[in-house]
C-alpha cells in the first residue's frame, strides 16, 4: 500500500499548490500551531518565507518577543496548517523548530538568519522596531516614526525559525483524496518518506 | 487602559468580519489547534456553524472517528486561528471545548446536534458513512454511493463540537491595532468581559 522514497514528495505538491494559488496575497500565509506554556494550543497566521535551500525546511520570520518564542523553547513542536483557498487544498505539516536568532552559535545559521532579513521588505523589517509585541498599548499617539537603514543587518529582535518536516498531511477537497507522508530514518541514516492514501 | 463590559464585546468584531467577507465561500473556515497525545499540537481547518443561539459559543460539525476527538477527551483545550483574507483582519480564539455526541446524557445538548445535523447539506451528511477519516486506504476504487434519508436524524459518527471561548486576540492588519479581550467571572457569578489595546 505504502511507498518508500528518499526525496521529499510532498514538497511537490506543495510548490504546486503555490502555483496554482500565487494570484492570491494570503497564498503564503499559514497557521502555526504550538503548545502554550499552560499547556494550552495557541495558533497564529505567520508568513512563508520559502524553503531552505534545496531542503523541505520551511522558514519563517518572527519577532523574539512573542510569546510562540517562549513556548517553542519549552515545546519544540508546531503544527502548520496550509490551506490553499483557490485549489481546495489543506497540507498540516507536523515537525519541529528551530529558534535562530543573534545568538546562535552556528555562523551558518546566522547567516540564513541575515539573508532572511535582507530578503523582507524594508516594512516588514520596521516592525521589528516596534514596541513590544502583545503588551498593553501605553500611548493613543500613532506610533513613532521609526527608520531602517537598507544596508544594515538584522535587528536583535528578528528571529528566524527553521520548521524541520516530520509527517504531512495532505487533502485534495475537489477529488476528495488524502495522503499521508512520514519520515523515517533510512538503514544508511538517511531521510525517507513513506507514502500511502489514507481516507479523507 | 483596560474596559469591562458583560456582553460578548468580540462578537461584533467577528459578525462584521463575517459580513464583509460573506462573497468568500472560505470565510466560514478557520484552523482549529488542539494538542496530541504525544504533547505536539495538531492544526486542521474546519467550518464555523454558527454561534449557538443568543452566546458567543461556537459550534463546529466533526466526525466522532477523528483523531481531535481523542485529542480533546485527554486536553479540553483548543484555539482557534481565524484569517479574513479579504479585511484582513484575524481572530485568535481561546477556549475550551464540549463534545456532544448521541450518547450525551444532556437532552438540550442533544437537540443542539439534531439541529445542526438538519442544517447541514445532505451532501455534508454523507461524510459521516465514509470509511474511517484517516485510516489507510484499503481499495483503489471510488467510494461505495452512499443515501442518506433526507429526514433521518444524526448518525452514530456525527459530532457537534461547542467552543467556549475565554481569550480573544484581534488583530486588523489594515488599521494595524490589536485588541485583547479576557473573560473574567463577575463579582455575582455572571461572565464579564475585560478588553484592552495591546501592541501589533
Amino acid at each position: 500500500m505504502g511507498a518508500v522514497t528518499a526525496a521529499t514528495p510532498w514538497k511537490q505538491l506543495l510548490l504546486s499548490a503555490l502555483e496554482s494559488n500565487s494570484r492570491l496575497k494570503h497564498s503564503t500565509f499559514f497557521q502555526l500551531a504550538t503548545v502554550g506554556s499552560d499547556g494550552r494550543p495557541s495558533n497564529r497566521t505567520v508568513v512563508f518565507r520559502g524553503f531552505e535551500e534545496n531542503t523541505g525546511k520551511i522558514q519563517i520570520n518572527t519577532d523574539y518577543r512573542t510569546r510562540k518564542i517562549d513556548e517553542l523553547k519549552q515545546c519544540p513542536f508546531a503544527e502548520i496548517c496550509w490551506y490553499f483557498t483557490d485549489s481546495w487544498e489543506q497540507f498540516r505539516i507536523n515537525g519541529r523548530v528551530d529558534i535562530i536568532d543573534g545568538e546562535h552559535p552556528d555562523p551558518l545559521k546566522l547567516q540564513l538568519r541575515e539573508k532572511s532579513w535582507f530578503a523582507s521588505s524594508t516594512k516588514s523589517r520596521l516592525q521589528y522596531l516596534g514596541p513590544n509585541p502583545g503588551l498593553p498599548c501605553l500611548t493613543e499617539q500613532p506610533s513613532l516614526e521609526f527608520f531602517v537603514d537598507p544596508s544594515s543587518g538584522p535587528v536583535a529582535s528578528f528571529c528566524l525559525l527553521v520548521f524541520y518536516p516530520e509527517q504531512v498531511d495532505y487533502l485534495n477537497l475537489r477529488s476528495n483524496q488524502r495522503m499521508s507522508f512520514t519520515l523515517r530514518r533510512g538503514v544508511n541514516g538517511e531521510d525517507c518518506w513513506n507514502s500511502e492514501r489514507i481516507n479523507p
